[in-house]
């Protein structure tokens, strides 16, 4: 079968011929539907042959969505021909992180060599790609797999981010997006359809704010030296009780820690290398600041649910396999609209 | 000054003159703006001189706004002329549930004596209303006092309801509401305003279920025999994750009981007298089954947080103090459209 | 090999010879080091023909531990020669409650025809056993078997009962345990070594009202009539934050309710038949009553951890395969002192 | 009477003779038994008169025991002669925070200029003492009001940061007190009474190592360069649950934040100066860090509920409010074991 792979150091991922992997005992074979491209793989491929964690040829894709195409002996609980997404974090199953679905934390992972499909475990950007365990997969249910696609990183990273704060985004509090680019305008969405606080975005791009206040944002305002001010005096000097940072340097770390309300939560998203100094005095009181990754097996299940309820969707736009490169070199010079889904078999 | 009173057990209320209140060290005097008219004050009216738990004459209403008239000795943080709602359910203010806010849990009130205005101490039915403690009052910030004085218990107390489900209430759950009249209308807006959930009404009338969907229920179903049924096939068999009985008779809390998905809550807030047997095997597994009261002093400034963004309108019919009797009458024969609120200086 | 069966309705169970399994793909074959015998056995047992879901003969046993001895295909993360716990409530391991690892409330196991190990799969009473996945296996971490596997049912069960009721039980509280034989006397246990609350515990029997205080009860009261005014006055008239009721007969569950405090919970987990009814003005303020089932993976291997650091054990008798019948013999007639074990390859 | 002030910025501290303070409207005078001598006020006699935020001379004094002595006008709920505590960090008591008892982040305190006793308003180091509201007593309960005077912020401040993390420290979890002092000694206390986690214990002073195993550390380790190294060591690599730094300097918080496991809990109480960077790639997965201030009113109730059952004591030394001086200038040469104590009226 054809695959995208990542395959030395430093080069782009080219289009090869592999062969066609077939299910052991316990795996689920999908034919791929839809890949989705995202920001980390661009940043695996500028990483040092020491930096990377796996040998390579990889094949790449992290987000996918496929069509159940043969069971390996003993699977149950899933047929062939049902229309599935996959849940990217693969962990060992039972430790307990993973038996409480939290298998991008599992305990055992580095240990035992298990690694998430596409950064390291051959990925979706294929037309076949193997799934370790029928429990990965989240059937579809009628969502669009080019549409629903996004929603298993795009999505579920910012919906773990977004549930954290949710018991102190009560009526009358205030959230703050900053990035309002693909996970951020889906984290707009999230908030909108998930509590009654108020959703104030913060971007450097003056097309971004006017995205976040098509998706649902109630301010937008330019991500600046004056931004934390305007949020401040938004909110009668309060600040904000959940900031979102999808951007994470060093001047959108900063600007989340001055906004941040008293016992508010901060939420450092974007992998762009910042680091806030926590300490008495530095924030308001009791501030609390953290770094996620990723999201949970349940999680999934409600961001799917979500954009089954219509209120959460990516905007798209979808390339053949034999594009896949061309996407990913859009991506790196900041050309896609949206997200990038490949068809694998389209 | 004049004041609606319930004056003998039996009797329908009456408008009387009485003394004008003055403000003693620590109270506050509100000259009242708006007072709310609820079915409770005609259960009270039902009751026994047995049954009654405080003496004859009792000035009206525990839902109040108004603006502070008067300041009473060493009373700081509130100004003259503040516009302000009256938290209800006055407590002792110092006992553990109290130094939450949960006054209306206060583990004190009967043994010092503490009773809610208009349930015991001299309501807001009156020109003049004297509040125990500035601590009771919430600004209204804006919002109009016609508009927002039902929140404070028609409004505070789906609110709390609503509250102790938001947990489970993820995209993809279900909320179902029996009784959609006064607090079921709003428990639906508050639903729609702070979840993802679907959002199903149960009712009897077929105007209710008109207007359940107009305030945003999803589904509105008639409330009779084969309405768990159809619950359940909503739900793919599920049932769902929280159920509201706002009637509380013993066919409603049947239909809670009988439609509530595993883990999920039955939250009665009616009084009307039913009870829901709960034991292994009766509901499915860990439905928590409760009947909570009123609603915390930060529940108050949330549900007026939540009214001042729009999210949440009670329909009302305003009269007179003269025309207050004949408010209670209508009520009592079910002739109230939304919330009847009385102007006793309007 | 020798397995011990339930073979006729109504008959008692026996020992027979039965082929030896073998694990399929995913499956874990386990050489069993210690079963548990359970009264719900004996509930099963006394079932009709027409209450029976499952087919008989059936090989009893669901708590279970053993040695694994040999790995289906596909298997990994386990060794032969580890020593582990089974997790008994199977699920399908997919659906959002699974994925949360709470498998006990599967949404698919009986569209599925997924049944515990020893509740419709065969069990631990066996010399062998077959799990059907190995994220049903805990490590024992040097437990020693015996000490340990009681804890799969009697220390899982309460612990999730406890779990539930933690963030009430803070200094100050009152927690009550009715029927401190098994299930418990472990709860006792449990909330002495995670919370500070005050542990009372309510028995018929003085027996097992000094094996409370032995185990850490701070009061422990004859169940009587008068039980429940002892209780209000221990506590000052306010009642208990948490009441766990292991008899459930409908005289424990009536006084379970009459001693919780205001937003006090009561957990219904002894399936005696009672139903307590809830509803406005039946119990105090906000009372959550609810009746779990066995708790999740991640609990289990909490309740083990516990074990592990000394804090909780079960008083056992041992008994061989041979002997399993008298075993079962002797707990239907209330003469086992703790828990029946039997080593089926002792 | 006599009081104990800071006069002079830069001076020690003063005993003088003050007028005898009355109780305006809704105030209660107390007569001081026990007054606990805090670093905190070491901290603000450092500052210069440009840092200093209120005018000089201050009675000393933000721990504080009293027998009621006078009630100001409309003063109810407490009487003549009761034992009580005060709660110290007073806000307005009715903004959101105020209204859920949490004055310590009160939003409107500063605009309102309401000051803590001791740190703006008059002290408890003084023979008698003003109190603005009885909500901001806790009765005794027969607690000796030496022992129990460090409890109201030595206490509260560490209750209030382990009661952050209960929700992770379950059994098989670790929790990290960093500076076993004052604090920290009675964090372990508060750890060992309310959770079954293990308990290490870091101090750079083998005396307070010492006392770290005698209040029930499971383990105590010097805090040196190998420290870190060695709590992943006894924790199999994970790291610990819940981190508490009670010393807060640049070389403890890097410590804390190294130790911390995926999805825990570092919490900066000590007022060091020390920042922890937080970033991805920076600790582990979602370690959550933040900086409270001291605690919420009903976590003071619930502190005295926990030493009332004997669960946690503070070592304690008494002095005259004569020579409170002295043991201002001992604390500072760090020579106080424990908690020093004035009694202003001893």
């Amino acid at each position: 079968m054809k695959a995208l792979q990542y395959r030395t150091v430093g080069a782009a991922p080219e289009v090869v011929t592999v062969p066609d992997p077939e299910p052991g005992p316990g795996q689920v074979l999908l034919k791929v539907t839809a890949a989705g491209v995202c920001h980390s793989d661009i940043a695996v491929m500028s990483w040092s042959a020491e930096e990377l964690s796996f040998p390579l040829p990889l094949t790449l894709g992290h987000e996918g969505v496929g069509t159940v195409a043969a069971l390996g002996a003993g699977v149950t609980g899933v047929r062939e021909g049902d229309s599935v997404a996959v849940y990217g974090p693969w962990g060992c199953g039972a430790c307990i992180k993973c038996a409480e679905g939290k298998e991008n934390y599992c305990l055992r992972a580095a240990e035992l060599g298990i690694r998430p499909p596409g950064l390291g475990a051959p990925g979706s950007m294929a037309e076949y790609m193997l799934v370790d365990d029928p429990r990965h997969l989240v059937p579809l249910g009628g969502l669009d797999p080019v549409a629903a696609v996004p929603l298993t990183d795009a999505g579920l990273t910012p919906y773990h981010a977004v549930k954290r704060s949710l018991p102190k985004l009560v009526p009358g509090s205030t959230a703050v997006v900053i990035g309002t680019g693909g996970l951020g305008h889906v984290a707009i969405q999230l908030l909108r359809a998930m509590t009654a606080a108020r959703v104030v975005a913060l971007d450097v791009s003056e097309d971004k704010l006017s995205l976040a206040r098509t998706v649902g944002a109630h301010q937008a305002i330019l991500s600046d030296a004056g931004a934390a001010a305007k949020v401040r005096e938004l909110t009668g000097g309060r600040g904000a009780e959940a900031v979102f940072d999808f951007v994470g340097i060093q001047p959108t770390v900063d600007t989340a820690g001055a906004i941040a309300a008293t016992e508010g939560d901060v939420t450092l998203v974007g992998i762009g290398g910042g680091a806030l100094p926590v300490g008495f005095g530095r924030q308001n009181y009791e501030v609390s600041v953290t770094a996620p990754y990723w999201g949970s097996r349940a999680e999934l299940i409600e961001v799917l649910d979500l954009a089954r309820a219509g209120d959460v969707s990516v905007h798209t736009e979808t390339y053949s396999l034999g594009d896949a490169p061309e996407a990913y070199a859009r991506l790196h010079d900041g050309k896609i609209n949206g997200r990038a889904v490949i068809l694998p078999n389209g």
